[in-house]
């Protein structure tokens, strides 16, 4: 078990309260529910039959899509950084 | 607008079926779903009292959360990259 600071703050995400837990700072976990939020009134602009199940469904399916094109960039960055570190020792 | 290819599949997500649309690959989107599904059912375990909708509403506060944590971790990597060339080109 992590002996990090637990945060929780409360905040309201598309008129629903939650209470969320994490090490980040307060500022932060309420950016991430703030964030979720306008997502998910985004894509309700788009498609106003949507309940808010699926509204949150897409809007975690759009966050886990840009977390992974992310985590590629990631992986190509260090696979540069090692090629110029091995080239700067060699 | 964008001229790619848009590709759509249909998922089943938590019990719901979503139609995904997306100009990544078809393989990709399921996998996209597929995380989005684990993650619901993951949350559900610790939490069996949440019901869909805020199951899904918690699985993307963890995405745009990873997400951020991921976004620094490139701003590091690319402040690394820009030093290192710099220091070869002089």
């Amino acid at each position: 078990m992590s002996e990090q600071q637990k945060n929780r703050v409360s905040v309201e995400i598309y008129g629903q309260t939650y209470n969320i837990v994490g090490t980040e700072s307060p500022g932060h976990l309420r950016f991430v529910a703030a964030s979720v939020d306008d997502q998910m009134r985004m894509i309700k602009r788009a498609n106003p039959s949507l309940d808010s199940a699926k509204l949150a469904v897409l809007t975690a399916c759009n966050a886990v899509n840009d977390y992974l094109k992310l985590n590629k960039q990631v992986e190509i960055l260090e696979s540069q950084l090692k090629k110029l570190k091995d080239e700067v020792n060699d």
